[in-house]
């Protein structure tokens, strides 16, 4: 049930499903726009690689899309670092609350994999090092990806980060005392903080990923913008590592790959067919959008297709 | 490339490239069974759902599938007990070495997943619970899966593990404290040692798994054994959950759902297209077929596909 | 103020002090000769170097000594394997709950020290290698210590720890599959099970404590029981490892080496002076005696004395 | 064997002791000036309460003292905060490496004690809330302690613990990202730096600490420095908490309360008797003095004394 009418038909029900999910959770709420956003939008997108565009709700309102930014970075970083770049962080679910230090530590400064935010810094260190101008460089690759010339940081966003961020600037130097961050810590966190600060709606996010439905070809714009085994590599990290300790439950109900951000998106993968976003603010316990998950669960119960 | 023809060929490559992979790795000595197998033996067969065979070298040589097994008793007890199965064991990788007590002690005596020893135990507990006389009940359900008649535990090596198998008991016990283990653990202990024991070859191996590669029919016999959806959940643990520490480099290098046993196999299954046993004893240091990882590798990027 | 005026006078104020604490905490439950226990007895018997005796409430009143027994059996294989001993267990405090598996197996079988339950466990299996008649010969060590032929084992309470000591066995086995047990298991649970049994009143353990004070010689029979390099040691151990994770409270607080057992009962060491022993049933949330140890902090805070 | 004639005996040992003493382990190598420190430096100075000095060696050459400054500010702080000051720091051992993340996380930002780096840096971060002029009044204050207005801070060593303080700066975000640090972190790690860079020699450490012998007051100027409760409590915490992964081992072996610095000064307390400073500047694997703790050993089985 991959073709059209199918999708359009199951983006119709999606209405009367959100009817049957309580909205509950809680918002992210250590920085004024994370806490300040109304806990009842939701928006879907789906965007196939023959370019059809499935849509529902909220989904042409911009919101941070944080941690799901951290594929990206790690796609460009992967890039220009090829393989070397696994030397200094793996490919390994890490099992615990996403910020944890106690694997860090254990790992001797190696984060689990890049999508922890320990992992993120180190990509981020990668970048600062390899990048004249970092922060304009990364969001001409994510333009480029993207096929969007309107993506952009929020300074506000990257400013409040930054001020609450005391478990990240822990964790950097951490990893600094184990030598495995090159550059200077200020320097790196901006680059990071503004990383997560980025905004997108959820139409927007499925265009952005769509690359990674295609074999490292954005269909929208035929550009390349990553191999295609880097296409699959950066999926099967997704799979394994987009979720903190919820990856195995997100595998086994959505059966796709995938990356959350607290500001309550997801973004998923199903390779040679279709990327998706969805958005609700409130997140489960572990950090995760309660109804969106819900969401991608119905959708790939509907379509009868996952990965698996 | 998934036509035939692709996968005679690579099949008739596997000579070569086994011949630029050292064999290195140790074989498990913990009982004399696995400590003097020949660490040169080498096999691999591939299964399609559409029943088209291709093998390689010590292919129809049995050998002991060990924790491969764990996959077959959770697919029975997932029948059994469906979502129940849930409450008492999770769907999340473990992140640290296979037998660790540390994540049960803090899970209280929820075990990570049914892959790892722990979960495996709870499993064969359930099991235990369920059937009238379960160590022929579940060799009946592992004939029907398979259409094989002549598979078979073996009670030398299951003899060995039970004298060996002092941190088993340590983790059964544990879970026992915690209440999450129902009947006598001697009676549990002895079905766990002798489901390790099981021994098949690489072909009885493929036969025995491409129901999950095919929506949970077995197309050798037309056997249901599981639902669409539960065999797309089982693929799902062994993504997250079939390699111990090592998942995230076997989902990043393979790209498929499979489990590995200390006897040096690997079952591998690409849904909608085959299932792939290989067998080399050697293991690396997490545990895991050292060449039988490669050859998989070699497998997947050379028929370029991977479910990612 | 440590003349024998002093104590009498302190000890006729324990009563009033115990009008000012509250009983609170839980009574041990996990058995029913622990759980049956009125929780409103408490007991206390101090007992100088030169035989003064001092006592209040219902210290002539047997109860199980459970934990306290470990500093004895300590004392025996101390005596038997001199230094040895400490190639097999440790002399550190485990910093985390009294019978966790996390630091046994990051010590590779290696218990912290010999009062936690697995330290105990190893010292139970030396003198199971040790002695002809295990049992019997620890009995007759500790009658010949304390001067106290009516000191016995409690059959039921071994059988009732038998039944349910689930994760003492998971412990034991897990140092067994490091190599760290060198007896059957059974046995050794079942010397072990009968160790945690003995009964005792306040009175009986004062005397069979007072060696420590007393430089290894028994002030009141003239047996010497150890060296008094011994027991110096094991008087720093019991200050270092006496309280599970409450060793630094205890030190912090009362500033006298002890052990507890989660029969409420605790017995506590001023070298050169005198032994005391409390019994008070309800433990608070780091499994020892609530009312215990606030009546000990008044001792010392009165008589102005501790060891440091 | 506590009198003077006695020591003098013992100190005139101490050569002969050092001859049968290998030299082993390492020098602090992380700055500059511990690691150009000449590593066959031996100095020792013990000061009774009734203020006769026995010395050897290398006792009046100042060294970095490191840690063991961590008392001196605990009491300073113990003093103006009362026991407020434990609602923010524990007084358990740390049972693992003395900068390890893991306790901390686990706690909540609380530290086990206030002799690990954490907890030193809390206690900083009290002294920087409370006081005007933070760095000039600990000096004073250690001045006033000792009656030695000699007493400085090494700015070149705080400059150097600036430069290589990462895992510091790792601990401090992560406990201010708890709620637990009040000041603004480069404040709170420039005190710290500072705290640690004090240097001393033997003598002037053993009459720093001499009050810690004499309950509270210092024999030599008769400043009371804190109360003769609190000195007990800073005792009983130094016992459990003053040789990080050690501690049990130092009390085992030495069995007095003291603690240790990585420039290989160790400090030791015999209440109600005297102290003792010693320095030898190599480290065993647990970041003690190798030969300090020797020494120390020799001593208290040569008095035939410790607080056991």
């Amino acid at each position: 049930m991959r073709n059209d009418a199918g999708y359009k038909n199951i983006f119709s029900g999606i209405a009367d499903e959100l009817n049957n999910i309580e909205n509950i959770g809680a918002v992210a709420a250590y920085i004024p726009k994370l806490r300040d956003v109304d806990p009842n939008k939701f928006g879907a997108h789906l965007l196939t690689i023959d370019k059809q565009h499935f849509c529902f709700g909220d989904s042409s309102e911009k919101f941070s899309i944080q941690s799901i930014a951290k594929v990206l970075s790690l796609a460009m970083a992967f890039e220009l670092e090829e393989d070397k770049l696994w030397e200094r962080v793996g490919v390994e679910p890490s099992g615990i609350s996403f910020n944890s230090l106690l694997q860090l530590e254990a790992g001797k400064g190696i984060p689990r994999n890049p999508l922890v935010n320990a992992g993120a810094l180190v990509i981020s260190d990668i970048l600062v090092s390899r990048l004249k101008d970092p922060k304009r460089e990364l969001i001409e690759f994510i333009k480029m990806a993207s096929g969007n010339t309107e993506i952009a940081y929020s300074p506000a966003i990257a400013e409040s980060e930054k001020l609450t961020g005391f478990k990240n600037a822990a964790l950097i130097n951490l990893m600094k005392s184990y030598g495995n961050i090159k550059n200077d810590i200020d320097t790196v966190l901006d680059f990071y903080f503004n990383l997560c600060s980025i905004e997108m709606n959820c139409k927007e996010l499925a265009e952005a990923f769509l690359f990674l439905s295609a074999d490292g070809v954005n269909p929208l714009n035929g550009n390349r913008v990553t191999s295609a085994s880097k296409a699959k590599r950066i999926n099967a990290i997704m799979q394994l590592c987009g979720f903190y300790d919820e990856a195995g439950e997100f595998a086994f109900k959505v059966g796709l790959p995938g990356k959350s951000g607290v500001g309550g998106g997801i973004i998923a993968i199903h390779p040679g067919v279709y990327s998706v976003a969805v958005w609700s603010p409130k997140l489960n316990s572990k950090g995760n959008s309660y109804r969106g998950m819900k969401i991608l669960e119905y959708l790939t119960t509907r379509t009868e297709s996952s990965i698996f």
